[in-house]
């Protein structure tokens, strides 16, 4: 079945590769599965037909045969539980992969989403030169933690999982604070995710959307 | 095997339910699973041994016989996928239920975690009073879409879910604020969350303690 995600027409990160549906062509690269992209607009994201597919009027969606999904993490699940490569066969190895997703998405992302909405929305305010270091500081606390973690380890349980493509992707979104080079062990990290093949090949689709070359994925 | 979850020995809300012990409870409770808690302290949740459990430092956390896990989405999914009673057997359905843990956990709670964090942690500030507006709306506009998706259903699709399991207690953080009472659909669909008989054990079991009355769970 023809797998269809959804993806900016044009991304607000001008194809730094920060858009979701980055997350989502990463993982059907890592398992080999063909896909198809749909480009939306800010203005078609709005109206019903894309509401339909996405409540929250956002990307990327997922179509394959009846089943439409929406929210990254939950794709990216769904991707990894149906093809091997993201997620390990072991039932407990399994179970901490899926933990490291969600701890990515929930724990680790909340902060950092944070500084996205301060400089984005309230970057005019005259609260945000003063407020940014607050926001900064509780990013600091969670990369910290995490950093403590993952120590010397290339991924953060073993071998490189859905967990890893979700925690990468989050942390990619601090490259442009500086903040991520705070913590040397995840700047690898973070590195190492980008030197997989597959992330290569999705980051260069949708850049080749946003420099208005579309390939097919 | 013996399931052991950890929560605070005392909650910072005083036994409001909301901190995320309360959802693990609920989804043992829908499942018909006994456990045991073991409480901690502030101080402890940060000493190495829980930090051993849980890289951030919170709770709750899940033991099961060799399997430690972290991440309240991730026990509550792994709880769901092991028992019967909180997904779909239908495999699109159960990873549509999927989709709505994700959503409640990375699209809904941010912007209301935002809100948290700015009473709590810069209630102090100047700025904060001018600023709860503008992060109030930012959870109308999220709210307004979850409204128009669930319509007049029970629950978000077909049939109760860990996906509404997750939403509802997500929402449940609104209820102070009088945000939630300003969608009335969402208000009863709160409403029906709290009158499960799961959901009513097992915030009787998080109030016990933090009443100091401990029950086994």
């Amino acid at each position: 079945m023809t797998i269809t995600i959804t993806a900016f027409e044009r991304s607000p990160d001008g194809g730094k590769g920060l858009a979701r549906d980055t997350r989502v062509r990463w993982a059907l690269e890592e398992v080999g599965q063909v896909y198809q992209v749909r480009l939306v607009s800010f203005r078609a994201m709005k109206e019903p037909a894309h509401l339909a597919l996405h409540p929250f009027g956002q990307i990327p969606t997922y179509e394959e045969g009846d089943l439409v999904l929406f929210e990254t993490g939950a794709i990216v699940f769904h991707i990894a539980e149906r093809h091997a490569g993201l997620l390990p066969v072991e039932a407990n190895a399994r179970a901490r992969a899926v933990s490291w997703m969600f701890a990515a998405l929930n724990t680790v992302e909340p902060p950092i989403l944070e500084l996205g909405t301060a400089r984005l929305l309230e970057g005019d305010k005259p609260w945000t030169r003063q407020r940014l270091p607050l926001v900064e500081e509780r990013i600091r606390i969670r990369l910290s933690q995490l950093s403590t973690r993952l120590g010397d380890a290339d991924w953060l349980d073993a071998a490189f999982s859905a967990g890893d493509l979700m925690m990468v992707s989050v942390l990619l979104r601090l490259r442009s604070s500086g903040i991520l080079d705070e913590f040397p062990k995840l700047a690898a990290y973070v590195a190492r995710g980008e030197a997989r093949p597959a992330y290569k090949r999705a980051f260069d689709a949708q850049l080749a959307v946003n420099t208005g070359k579309p390939l097919t994925g």
